[in-house]
């Protein structure tokens, strides 16, 4: 298939890598010298703009780092995906984005006869380059079913979460309440740990217990009760605490345009953003454990 | 075995019902008379206090609401336990009580040549009454060892969480993660309804990615998530948020006392505490979503 | 002083009305046709849009309700003010935005030869009407001088805050602060109230003491505590709690670019989403006191 | 008058000096030897017990750390100030504890027939030296005439609060809202500071507006804005960190007897919590503001 793939970053590029490496071809976008370099001598073509992208494609995919760039790289009356798209080829974009101009894009592709699918992903920089994604979709079922090959080039899970948006929706939905439960379980950790119970304990009673979660059994914040988890090698790797917060904000305006409370949310949003401003926002997300305290 | 029983409630009237079912001999103390009455039907023997039941039995248990019972049940002049019991027999409290009373007891127990557990449950009135009742043990390992036939009668798991102390402090902790993480839930999946995508399709996605939890697999808040749930019942059976309020009660305190910051533990206490100030706190601990709007 | 006013609404209706009382010319636009025709009577000129405002003023004031809505009246290439201003001309918005929207169009007038001040005000339709709002104004020293007899039109303070951007920090830092000792005044009078001391006892103790503020004194949430204040007459008039809902949206995201926490602004800012989710956003401020129970 | 004075710690000792320059004859008693003797050298006679001090005594007042002690004191069996006093000397217990504790020993010093007031003080040891104490009292109007000449040799100002344990509840209630009020000072001054500000600009605007309090005004924990305020010397002097987390203990626990939810006090006790962890405790309370990132 003929793929266009606009936005090369630590997520993008080795997804578009994945891509060629699949057997498609592939015509790419990004600002970076660099990344077009790496994308040039990986297979793919290289294009002058996201409309020159678009006008080369038989599926367009972007992967870009907040919704301002959505915005201008699919609206831009010069140079933007829908000024040069054909009708007919579908659009989907992989950035974590809200929902609200998801949706507004999808409206906009479909207006000039373009399907749209919004498909944030998770699985971090790690899974882009396993080509192990999990992709979260809002589309419709036909689009879906149409989208499955180019997914399984870069993933190994897509779930189809509803129309346009809800893709987006389940993604800052699941990692709204992950910030939560991490917390949940440093806050937990460390409690028990002042307390005097061995943490390696508590960590395997939580485990069998009403307690455990992903973050207990898979990504325990606690150094050392997870060997292959970041906080058993310094927080490092993993999904950073910047990101978390990045995603934090997106599920906490989102709340507040549907008037939603959230008051957990807001609260592990400023908790990330105290981590931020102490200079620890390049960790992993479970390294929010430093905030109580010193082991 | 013979095996005094202090405290025939809720939970302990069918604990000490299935100790009599599983062929122990039993002598009983409570301040209600119909749970007495209950009790010697069911073929336990009545005695007049603490102590009295102490004097009768190779082993004690202790089922009783709140520290204050606690204390005064073992360390009555008059007529508590320890006025009573003979050296060497084993005592276990499993109410759920503050750690640093639990080590106090289990001092004082010691001091008179009697072993002591804390020995808190999970499982709640239906696993009372079902004989599969958690263990939280704090005990040495003889001691833990010793105790398992008793347990056994009550029970299906037991696990040692460490020392004297350790089974309050793992139960507390357990609950302090459970609270949160149920909020959570009720946080995420009412944003994401609120968004536009449909609970059920949000749920199934949580619990196959990172936000997973207890509280979104097996006690989902939202309604008609998970048949077996109290959320799909009207929120009645179940783990009370009473309860649940009175966990995070100890914990905070516990917290307090050890000053490790709590965050968002006491942000769910205050949270419960608004649910039972609405004349909730009956319902299932899951109710908690009542308080994020109308569905 | 020929005067361009642009932004009609229940602020600005009536501060262009004070303005031609006082003498000035004015020059209006507005969507709505009724506030223009209201203004017409009043004595004011109608234009056809912000660039002919512009073209026919020697000062222009924008009042409009955010910051997407400033843009657009400043920037946009046909009909914004930018299109038709006259160099030197100066530019005042009054609006209620976030400070970096501010500086930006601040940047973009100057580039055009535009002194720009950001002027938010407090003191609500009550002190629009009666000519007594304070003006929080970012301007140099000669812009603010130049501009006094404007704001004195309008208001009875104005204080010159620093560059620009610096009136809209003073505005949203002020009204963080508020919001937060509004809920604090609530808690404490709530609890005291809980525990059984006479609420006005309390009120008159905390006036003398430490926890004196405004939102104590001035605006006290309990009713029949101050008997001008909203309180004492259902919570109607004032500052209403969706205008302090958006002025802590505004905080908290400038919080959130700056990474600093702001734990308290957010927990505010989630309570006040509660209320308004519960149909009570209409309310002043101060009826926030109603989510902590009866009376 | 023939005064009774028991504790003499950091505050009961200047205010038991300052009763003797006053000249009451004073019997007091203390566990220190060193604040016996000071006591002795100014010129009070020293007694052996609680009971001792109440049998030598017309008036008798306490100053303890706690509820705990506040209970022994008054009721222990054997030297207890009521197992001492004789019928109709009134009681005064000026230590800060929990309203319910002071009900409890109002009512068993009633049954003995002696009146009991609860008479918490504001204005720390600088107000205990400089006998400007402010009184809380709870006691009815008769007691309280009563009282006045013994508060006045310690005090400047004396406020009756309504019934036994009104003193206690104003007292928490007021030191809730002073908490909450100052956290949120320290976040609106951090927050103005990073987006660019200048602080003491800010401070003089949020003190002529609706975000002035006490915390702003007199006690601003910006460094350098109020010269005679902690901030200004490094955070030394005034109301200890700990003290007010003690404080807020006492607030969150009434509130949680009473159901009463207080949000924002439970997250200031987790803020004061965390800075008495990273070893701030005897800092100023206004030294929160440390919680919030560098100047």
């Amino acid at each position: 298939m003929q793929i266009g793939f606009i936005g090369l970053g630590h997520m993008g590029g080795p997804m578009a890598a994945n891509l060629l490496k699949a057997g498609h071809a592939l015509t790419v976008f990004d600002l970076s010298e660099g990344a077009l370099d790496e994308a040039r001598k990986a297979g793919a073509t290289l294009a002058a703009s996201p409309c020159a992208v678009a006008q080369a494609s038989d599926v367009v995919i972007t992967m870009l780092p907040a919704a301002a760039h959505v915005k201008a790289v699919y609206l831009n009356e010069d140079d933007g995906v829908l000024a040069g798209v054909r009708p007919g080829v579908p659009l989907i974009d992989s950035s974590t984005i809200d929902p609200a101009t998801a949706r507004m894009i999808g409206e906009a592709a479909r207006a000039r006869g373009n399907p749209f699918a919004d498909a944030p992903v998770s699985g971090g920089v790690v899974g882009a380059q396993a080509g192990t994604l999990t992709f979260m979709v809002g589309a419709d079922e036909a689009l879906f079913e149409t989208l499955r090959p180019v997914f399984s080039g870069m993933g190994k899970n897509m779930v189809r979460c509803g129309e346009t948006g809800t893709g987006q929706i389940a993604k800052i939905c699941n990692n709204l309440l992950l910030a939560i439960s991490m917390i949940g379980v440093a806050e937990a950790m460390k409690l028990g740990e002042s307390l005097g119970i061995d943490p390696g304990k508590l960590a395997s009673i939580v485990n069998t217990s009403t307690g455990r979660c992903w973050s207990s059994e898979t990504c325990n914040p606690y150094p050392d009760i997870v060997p292959t988890a970041p906080a058993s090698r310094g927080y490092t790797g993993g999904f950073g605490a910047d990101l978390m917060l990045k995603d934090l904000g997106l599920a906490v305006d989102a709340a507040r345009q549907a008037k939603q409370p959230v008051f957990m949310g807001a609260l592990a949003q400023q908790l990330y953003q105290s981590m931020s401003q102490q200079g620890l926002g390049g960790l992993d997300f479970s390294g929010i454990i430093k905030l109580y305290g010193k082991g």
